[in-house]
């Protein structure tokens, strides 16, 4: 049983989000973080350090410090793990690429489509690893979905309806303007979209995952509420998926009475799929004139591929720390065939492919909506 | 305690949407069926007539002579509910009118645009009741989703998201042709259009009774399957519900898994309200920050316009033919206000007004799908 | 198409049980309201015959005079509807058996078992129908479950819980007394027990109706609040069914947060069934080892009996008066043939049995709490 | 931040429990797994030790050595979880008390009730702690009810039901014998109890956490499928909870289509409260004549107790290693304060005396059962 090594950028004490990404990392003891540089402040990275029993030496006061040593370590990390506001994903996964350090970056992966393009080039030519963290795909029972789908359970894909809503901004922010506003708020930190880049690109991910396809184009419409926001926080997108097939989407930040729930609804021409965060053990699955039936993540009528990130047994809950598991275990293993020279034939996790198609969606959106929603071609 | 007494058009023995008028009409002794021209056939229309009670001299064999021969009696009929296929409504209506009586007619009103305007203007010279009975509205708690809304309760509107998903076209249309279909696939009968007619106008009529907003705007997106239907199945539209509240509308025959679904979810500055016909006595409520709440028809806390139509205590059900019940009763009230010569103060309903409404909705998004989805006035 | 005709005692405007039968009496066009004696008060009587449009000459002033009078008839009423106070079924039942008048009784059938004997033998010795309207076990998907069991779907059945809790009494009887209390807390009026009689028979029936058990003996434990009341209003007991089969019975009017929840589940060898009257349209069935389905009501895979009571298409509802129109149905169904003299082959419904079993239901709980929560044969 | 060491009984690799006791531990950053006796043998034991970077020398042959070798060294483990069959719960956790080593033990804590006197005895003597991992209880809306409930929200508690059902017996074990069974099913590992001891506690210990009540008397029925297992599978207990308080549980092993659903519903004078483990972060509560209200974890609404052991923002998921997290985060920072000489004012946490009590609430409900179902003194 081996492991991998990895270090983090960003993430520190005090950060959710680090947290999850360590937990994730080690819930299958299939990687152990050894370096990190969690924070601006070279103190507060020493003192994230000490909680989590890293040594001293192989904390660093910034990234480019933490490539450049680390890769000159015979144990030096395997992987990086990019946990920092959007605008520096791009210079940060770039110089550990550039390190041939893999990466697990945060989402949505850089500021444009074009920092994307490079770091997909940029991994692809140094044969590295790319995984982007889209954690609400995770959940075992999406995989079953998608198996379910490619052995034509469903017949052919007619329709897709997709979503992720949140409250957490009609929630936070006040009416009117009050103070300074969090990085996401920012354009220069956050980017050209707020809500399509948060919260849009899990759907749009969830819908690549969930049903294989991929956006072709989008038309979309965006309000912005509170109305001083620089940017959009609820998105409504027609979608075009392909070979005649449809589908909506809505992302939100101030959906109220929705904490967090992305879903998804699929027909074809011989029955349904549907799932929703709330429950998210389960998958709904209709037959043409059949009853709706509830699929239970990990019972033995699910297929291997999902059962086999199901650490529970059914009934009981896997969540948000497990998710992020999901992504870190294929990853991990298909960097420990890398490093022993194995073809990888595991199961397949969000790579900077999807982060790129993030950010087409991003921009298409954006696009649409400044044109008076038209449609954009991704 | 006094009675309305009406005939109808259609609907008779073996049409399911005939017993649903007769007993929607009669569940709260406000309307008596003495008349009518049930079927083409005079022999079958009598038959019905014999097993509803009424005398066979109030039979008829055209609608016409229904028309004329009741508005010549003394103890005519006072109005007469049209329960035909959607191309003959307008020319019964409107021969009813001309004969000075009221009208409850099917959704969709017309045809097109211009033969609703032309009976919302013959109704109204002639000051004439004329209702349309668009059902799913009829729920005792989408009254007081309005009258909260109205009241403030959520703050200003910013979003909507309404919907009808049905699954019977999927469930009993042959993938490929296979005889005659019924008058609903046929454009002559059934006008431009099939899924927003058909349960479209459900939809856009739910938005209108729920938040008391008129559709200004949509930009539609048809599917159409089995691919050789000569009309749409499944259609998504933005809405532009104007003062800069948008909104999504979906409406499907093909929706495997969803067997009849209206929906609505508004949310505004202060709070969200949701509303599923899947369990159609509860309206969820959810403020700002607090918890959601479901708020159960009947009980005490429900506004007293919500708890005039509800017939049974908080718990148990209401459905289908209690809905209907809930059009009938505020028309027949409102009649026997007029024939009283006192002015009416009771409850709204779905008039020849939302009915116009509905057809300028189905055109609109007609029009859209055909000129590439575009925003089209209503 | 024949119908049948009936009168009501007890049920006059203004009592909302009253309604309920009127119309799903109605509900098939099987049984026309022609007589009754609706109050104690004739000319309350005459204003609610005015309203239902019954002729002033078959309003009685007395039940006894109804019966007499009605009996002598040669149009005389079919049968009786007895919709008053609980103390009063017996009498009245019986006085119209006695004049060859079939009966419908609202439940409680009886004050005491002794009494539903009776009313049992006189029934059967003049081949006279009497039906008792537990409502609730009307719903179509309830045929659907005795069926699946009868035809061995779930295997041997091992375990039953079931339950009707309410909180109509904590929601509107005072903590501490104040005036007086409606007739249903009378021990007098109401009998031994309030919950089990209003409440937990409709349970007991629930269970007899969906698996076709009949309960054997009871072990039960009684609450009552508010501490004051003369009788129980919560009920908690063990069943035994027979053949090992055991089960739970919970009836309750303090369950805050249930508005009108009767339920049951059904455990067997091979598989499960569930249902809650939340969702009175849907039966959840599991296989051993499958996924759980959703039934639903009005679909083509369920069977015949199931959809004969099936008045809408799937996903519409029925509700309360419909129910009451399962019962109705029938019983009418059954009243016609015997006038016909035909064998009556249709759908069975609840009878003086059912309505005896409920008596020694009652009065084995009240027994077994009376003597410190021992099992008591029925 | 301070941490606590510790080493594990049992739990290696492929145990299931294993792993959830050391990912619940980790979670917080609390306790560090130092040593261990994973297995009878050393090999396996040394193979669980590579896998989590466990130096070799302190993996022990048996758990006597590593009680007296962990007790002897400067940096020995503070604690030691139980990790092993029920039956050998009491000798180890004795042997590590009389070193005075903390335990965490699973449960039943023990085989009998003396046993588990005994150690509770030895506890108390030594000052040491000892917590029991009642893991569902762990759930942070728990906490919210319990302090609801303290607060008076719901007034004067007047009756219970909870109740854990699982299916994994009938979907796991052959109707007729065929070859061994697992330890559980054995009276000698297990004890004299299957389903109370498995599940029933579990529910016994959820109204103990959940309303702060004690369970007096019990009352149980119970059932035992398939038939010739030497122990019960199936429990239906009456329960009295003291002041006049009543209630019912139901523990099952076959329960058909709950997978693993332990639920709780409390109802007092003023309100009630209800969870259920299907969605695990959702607390209804319901005031008297109230909407029902959904309490989601992780809310500003919620009390500081629940928020504090809530890790994810509202709406994500945490499930059941997290919740095992939350037994050892009080457990553990309870030690640290122990271990500093300060006064502990932290969470509680399931100790020996809930440990013990679910011993008398098993033996007392197999008395019950033995004895006819009368009701049995705990």
């Amino acid at each position: 049983m081996k492991k991998t090594s990895f270090g983090m950028v960003g993430g520190g004490l005090g950060s959710f989000i680090g947290d999850v990404h360590r937990h994730g990392a080690m819930i299958d003891d299939l990687a152990a973080l050894r370096a990190g540089c969690f924070s601006r402040s070279r103190e507060k990275s020493l003192e994230t350090a000490r909680a989590w029993d890293i040594p001293e030496d192989r904390v660093y006061g910034t990234f480019q410090e933490m490539a450049d040593r680390e890769s000159a370590r015979d144990d030096g990390i395997d992987f990086v793990t990019v946990a920092t506001p959007n605008s520096s994903h791009y210079e940060i996964a770039k110089y550990f690429l550039e390190k041939n350090i893999h990466v697990m970056c945060d989402k949505p992966v850089t500021m444009t489509v074009e920092q994307a393009e490079d770091l997909k080039r940029i991994a692809e030519e140094r044969k590295l690893l790319f995984a982007v963290s889209y954690a609400y795909t995770g959940y075992p029972v999406i995989r079953q979905a998608r198996r379910m789908i490619e052995d034509g359970i469903i017949g052919r894909m007619l329709y897709v309806r997709a979503g992720h809503p949140e409250d957490w901004v009609i929630s936070s922010v006040p009416e009117e303007p009050a103070g300074n506003l969090p990085w996401r708020f920012d354009p220069n930190v956050a980017g050209e979209s707020l809500c399509c880049a948060d919260l849009g690109t899990h759907a749009e991910q969830l819908i690549e995952q969930f049903t294989g396809l991929t956006i072709r184009r989008v038309l979309a419409k965006f309000n912005t509420w509170p109305a001083y926001l620089p940017l959009e926080t609820n998105v409504t997108a027609l979608l075009d998926l392909g070979d005649g097939i449809t589908g909506e989407l809505w992302a939100s930040q101030i959906a109220i009475g929705k904490e967090c729930s992305p879903y998804i609804y699929v027909v074809g021409t011989k029955g349904a799929l549907e799932w929703n965060h709330e429950k998210p053990d389960i998958l709904k699955y209709t037959e043409l004139n059949g009853p709706t039936q509830l699929l239970s993540a990990g019972r033995d009528y699910m297929g291997a591929e999902s059962r086999s990130i199901t650490r529970v047994a059914a009934g009981h809950h896997e969540g948000y720390f497990e998710v992020f598991g999901n992504i870190y275990r294929p990853f991990c293993e298909n960097l420990l065939a890398l490093k022993e020279g194995k073809a990888y034939e595991g199961l397949s996790y969000p790579t900077i492919r999807e982060g790129l198609n993030g950010m087409k969606f991003i921009h298409a959106c954006v696009e649409s909506e400044k044109r008076g929603n038209i449609w954009i071609d991704l």
